[in-house]
């Protein structure tokens, strides 16, 4: 199949044209694409400058771009639609639907969805963020009535990106214990952590992929062995059961869906930022 | 003006669709919304089920609910097109243009934008934000050839943020070192950086503001004054022109706005997962 360039252009940082986009693209097996973001693309110049960029791109093969758009200025909008190539904008598609629905004209203001900076949001997505770096793998117990959520597992479950994920993404308070091998021994959590159970959730994970990842770090220990990595993973599972903590198989999730599940399971507000 | 309720539906994590109504209602100034994600619908009986929650929401309201929606699952979006609201689809709307240009019809396998796992690029997500986890606040020299940019700056001005960004967002590999006062003062960068120039990327701050991020840090310091914040930044940026560094006054930047800055200016991949 004839390899595709996509573009993902935008007046702002390009991350709502590359979400859009590949969510899309997504849909399509075994399409081969070159993908290039161009972000803030906010002038006349800058637009025909890309839209040049772009038509020489296209003589170099068969089949048109694709090119995702989310750009709100509307002079830079009619100029990246010359383009030679398939153009699909998310404002073109949707803002005179809502515009209509809400009664009100939108003010095509460049560069909202991720930018600027509301100074309040900010601070609380930076203090949920130093918070999650400071409790991450129990690396302190201070201040832990202020978690929404705390999560457990055996050591490379995939506590330390899902907490990370969480603070930065969506503004959540979120520590990390690792379970030793004493915990695990005698089906307790942490002692730090007795009285929060509910706020604690579990990871566990396959235990080839356990190995595997383990392996990396230290390669044929006991640490990393199958046996250790089996046993650890079904002492957590009985702890977590034991103490009515819900808990994941992460084996096969992303960070995204970890995080997402994390969340609903704890009814634990989505802040967008 | 009345509150809206807003909806944001996915058979997936609920991202795509966060994403998408959040950069359309930015456009609209004032309107005052209340936001709730809905993850995983991804069963008749799931939609079903929303549907009705959502039928009820809007009978507590004078005005429609806006309702989101990347469903790809095309049984489970015709039950949440019965929704007592303005109902927004990102597949309805792009999907059957793109077919069309591409010549394919499209899988409608749902959570696959920030689903599963492909384990190859979760590892390589996972060893840049490990990477950038253990080189923060330049806590570690080792393997500094593998960054794929290193951040200084005095303390405070974001480094870590947007490290973390880069690393858990984009896959890169990044570095940050604080510029210390022997630093500033000589106008030299730290003496594990030197040679690394033309991978290094500046931040200076607006300095009253540094003074309130520092006096929140350690209140009414010498560290936190506005006459110590004023001589660092002003330092900082005599050292970013000397060297021929890069750089960018955060202060009225998002997070994003800072990554895709570095990205651009350092012309770095940006991937996505």
């Amino acid at each position: 199949m004839t390899q595709r360039t996509v573009f993902f252009v935008s007046d702002g940082t390009g991350i709502t044209a590359e979400t859009l986009g590949n969510t899309l693209l997504t849909q399509f097996d075994g399409l081969e694409v070159e993908k290039t973001t161009l972000p803030f693309i906010n002038s006349a110049e800058r637009a025909r400058s890309i839209v040049d960029y772009i038509n020489f791109v296209a003589t170099q093969s068969a089949v048109r771009p694709l090119v995702f758009s989310t750009t709100v200025n509307d002079e830079v909008r009619e100029i990246l639609r010359t383009v030679n190539g398939l153009f699909l904008d998310l404002f073109d598609q949707f803002i005179h639907i809502l515009e209509a629905e809400v009664g009100q004209d939108s003010s095509h203001a460049a560069g909202r969805a991720h930018g600027g900076a509301n100074t309040a949001r900010y601070n609380a997505r930076i203090a949920a963020m130093n918070y999650s770096m400071e409790h991450d793998d129990g690396a302190s117990t201070r201040d832990l009535s202020r978690a929404d959520v705390i999560l457990v597992a055996p050591s490379r479950c995939g506590k330390t990106p899902t907490t990370l994920y969480l603070a930065l993404q969506h503004g959540v308070f979120a520590a990390n214990f690792p379970l030793t091998e004493d915990d695990l021994e005698n089906l307790v959590l942490p002692k730090v952590l007795r009285g929060c159970e509910s706020r604690c959730f579990g990871l566990i994970i396959d235990a080839e992929r356990l190995m595997q990842i383990r392996n990396e770090r230290r390669p044929g220990s006991r640490y990393a062995s199958l046996a250790q990595c089996s046993y650890e993973l079904r002492r957590a599972e009985q702890l977590y059961q034991r103490h009515g903590i819900p808990y994941v198989d992460s084996s096969n999730m992303s960070v995204e869906e970890i995080a997402a599940t994390v969340m609903q399971e704890k009814s634990l507000r989505r802040q967008t930022f």
